[in-house]
């Protein structure tokens, strides 16, 4: 069909003429708080999040045990410029990735795989670079080897109108070390050490992730070594084929456009978890799709069939081999390494699916006492009471808690079954949900969608550890209750033998061995 | 700097090895909830509101009176696909422009205009689009003609990994016709009739648009005309230059670049409001850059510099001319239209601005009595009490009600005080917010920032239609009790002056007079 010259202009062809394309960077550009740009304090935090997530991901996927510094300071010349410099032990990157990396919106290495995993867009860190540019007019800087013994040194701006990285000044150093250190000079952001602020926000990276050192520099010059509590890097989390409850016709097709199985039949058992040549079978039997055919030619039509005719088939539960949960023991020691508490204690509850197919795990930690319920130690604002600490796949989710499946399921608890009132104890709540697709309610990706089976097994987790506090704080009860009789009998026995042998005339008895039966007697 | 090719394969250059760019729908394709695309209701409310904001918008600009005409319905084969087919009667799209209005997201006319309008992406008919293709396989079928005698049909489908619309069985009619009608088949959707569904969304637009004639078919077949009150086609909204105190230093590079003028002096006062050769001397006093030289050369210090000088001169408020409200009279025509009620007053406030320099204007109605206070009319769910009905730049605030700076706004006022209670009342209060950059809180543009400014004078054109009301009810109270009062003299005192007549043996007086003048007594 090709556009007919038409001899009369009508008024469409007027309003047209100035129909043009825009950059996807453009797009964010203007839309900055899609990406967590929104407010002064959010806007800071949000760059940190970037940056770490990207460093500890990538020294992960190296297998190298994570070394993070983050640096924040203030400018000298102008007073409302921050400069943020996050560096770490990683693989570094190689020189022609550098603009991409950096300055090119969704592109990246993370897009296509079916994994649990930090960041997968291609978008956060370029968002960074990208707010650093248009609120301070400064490039980044990045400097990175990929311990090939140089180390490259460049700025990197964005072209917005091309969504293009370009790299300014860029020069190489001969040097050996291994690693990345990204530089970004802001303005429009404020540093402050509350709940929303880097600080908390790294203390709960150090929490969920004890294997990564994070060094904190602050603007004050104020130093702050969050040091790792264990020493094993988490295996890497796996692909995993989907399930066939969970996938969509749209899916199905594009996975079918990229497969290499030359047959439906065995694209099926191929791509997809829990698929048996029997299952086939029953896939072909239900739907009447002719599964010989080359996957290729599937059509819509017959990809609605077959995965209506998943529905109806019962399979095994979704595979979970591919998710990586933190444990319960590490959990445990992040809490205690960070809090320092009186008790803790953690779990990591078995798999469960929601909406039919996608796999996930909750795991729950509980502190009492020490640091446990101050949101950040030191100044800054702190809280009393319970402080529910959040995480999706290790990554703490700051804001937005209000809308959360976690807030509402911790809300729904009633504390006070536990022996806890949730308004004065020195408590932190620590929950962790671990999915290849994390239902977050929005772009900002801080807030967790009310799925019922999420709800649920969020809620049984926190129980788990409510419980295993309630018994702490009764125990803890009993002690003193304890302590206090054998106070008293401390107090009064001696005088009571010293009395009773005075009026008998006989000399006053040991009653050491008495004492120590009355204090230990509710140790068996 | 070029990439040298190193002997030394890193890790680096392994992990690497998969860097991929993808395209902007695939990215919207996954984060489908970004563009409003979440829950089965939500889903269908979005499409329904960006067919129906594009056909607007386009009979608008082509300054036609829009009849719209939106038709939902379920398809026989498969009752879980629901098609959604909106026409319009606005200039029609030329042909080879098709693909890109409905197939290519970031492409648009309206993508660089510093002016007040309801779509400005490029983005919202094209995720529709993909949201039907997604989740029914099936290609939106576009029927349109600029009037030039020729009706072109054509499916559309998306490429969504190269982002361009590719049309399917184009063909041409002859006929004379001018509009647009696009035809979407969905799954994954609900039709209800809530306050969240397409019947009140419909509903809200016609009070808000009195000038638009709105005709619904429902999947039951139930026919709804909205017809206009009024044929008035408002005035287009007019790019404004951008207030020197509501600029950042990277918008005035932006507009640097891009500028015709040949001095930087020239182009402050051609591309910003209220700059005058005076201010433009202030300028150069108080940032000292040089502003005879070429806008081109203006670095990013020097934008700062200047940016920062326009805070400390005094200018007049931001330019409202562009701005576009309903206007007070015609909000009361499109409520008495739609609600019915026994009384109607709106106010339009006049302009102010928020940070700084960006104008903005607040609207506000209230409705009492009749179809007010109810969401929507016949069966399906109604409130009772106050119902408040958000807008931006006249287009529905649906859902996202919870952090709304209207919201909040409407909660603060005590309502007692003007004889309301909002449990109980029949009462709809409009508010509508009118700026070329309404400040919403997330991408799904259905929520405003709590911005001082916006709170304030959405506070004050709310009390403005408040105190109305209570005037209006205090009347009616006093009516009413004038009519029992008159009620009472009518029942006595006839018998009192059959009485006294009786007792004085004179004959009974005509009250007549006396009754009137009791009744009228309040009038003067």
């Amino acid at each position: 069909m090709k556009y007919a010259v038409n001899a009369m202009k009508t008024l469409a062809d007027e309003l047209f003429k100035d129909f043009r394309e825009h950059s996807v960077s453009e797009f964010f550009r203007k839309n900055a708080a899609m990406l967590g740009y929104t407010g002064k304090i959010r806007s800071l935090t949000t760059v940190v999040h970037e940056g770490v997530t990207n460093s500890i991901d990538a020294a992960e996927e190296a297998g190298i045990l994570p070394s993070i510094s983050v640096m924040i300071k203030r400018v000298d010349e102008n007073l409302e410029h921050l400069k943020v410099v996050i560096e770490d032990n990683a693989s570094g990157i190689p020189e022609e990735f550098i603009p991409g990396v950096f300055g090119k919106m969704l592109a990246g290495t993370k897009l296509h795989r079916n994994m649990q995993s930090r960041g997968q867009q291609g978008i956060g860190i370029v968002g960074s670079v990208m707010f650093g540019q248009i609120t301070s007019g400064r490039p980044a800087t990045v400097v990175t080897s990929t311990g090939n013994g140089e180390i490259v040194h460049a700025n990197v701006m964005i072209d917005v109108d091309k969504n293009e990285g370009k790299v300014l000044n860029g020069k190489k150093l001969k040097g050996d070390w291994q690693g990345t250190r990204l530089e970004l000079e802001l303005k429009d952001v404020a540093y402050v050490r509350s709940r929303y602020g880097p600080f908390n926000y790294l203390r709960m990276t150090a929490i969920a992730n004890p294997h990564v050192q994070i060094t904190f520099v602050e603007p004050d010059g104020t130093l702050t070594v969050f040091e790792r509590a264990t020493d094993k890097i988490p295996e890497r989390p796996k692909p995993m084929a989907p399930h066939p409850w969970g996938i969509m016709s749209d899916d199905l097709l594009v996975l079918a456009k990229h497969t290499k199985s030359r047959t439906l039949a065995g694209f099926l058992v191929a791509e997809l978890s829990r698929m048996t040549k029997g299952k086939v079978k029953e896939v072909q039997k239900l739907s009447g799709v002719d599964l010989n055919k080359r996957p290729s030619e599937l059509t819509w039509e017959e990809a609605e069939g077959i995965v209506s005719a998943f529905k109806q088939i019962k399979f095994m539960a979704p595979p979970t081999a591919g998710l990586r949960p933190i444990g319960a023991a590490e959990i445990e020691s992040g809490m205690r390494q960070i809090l320092n508490p009186e008790f803790v204690h953690a779990v990591t509850r078995p798999p469960k699916a929601y909406r039919g197919g996608i796999p996930f795990i909750v795991e729950a930690g509980i502190a009492y006492g020490g640091g446990a319920g101050k949101t950040a130690e030191g100044e800054g604002i702190e809280t009393e009471g319970l402080d529910l600490i959040r995480f999706a796949n290790r990554a703490p989710l700051v804001f937005d808690q209000g809308g959360c499946a976690i807030t509402s399921a911790a809300r729904s608890i009633d504390w006070r079954r536990y022996g806890v009132d949730v308004a004065t104890a020195p408590l932190t709540l620590f929950v962790n949900l671990v999915s290849a697709y994390v239902p977050y309610t929005s772009a900002g990706k801080q807030s967790i969608a009310d799925e019922p089976e999420v709800h649920e097994e969020v809620r049984a987790a926190i129980m788990d550890v409510a419980r295993e506090l309630r018994r702490y704080l009764y125990r803890k009860i009993r002690v003193k209750e304890r302590q206090q009789r054998a106070s008293i009998f401390e107090r009064y026995l001696p005088i009571i033998a010293k009395k009773a042998a005075s009026l008998v005339g006989k000399k006053e008895p040991d009653i050491k061995p008495l004492l120590k039966k009355v204090a230990g007697v509710e140790d068996a």
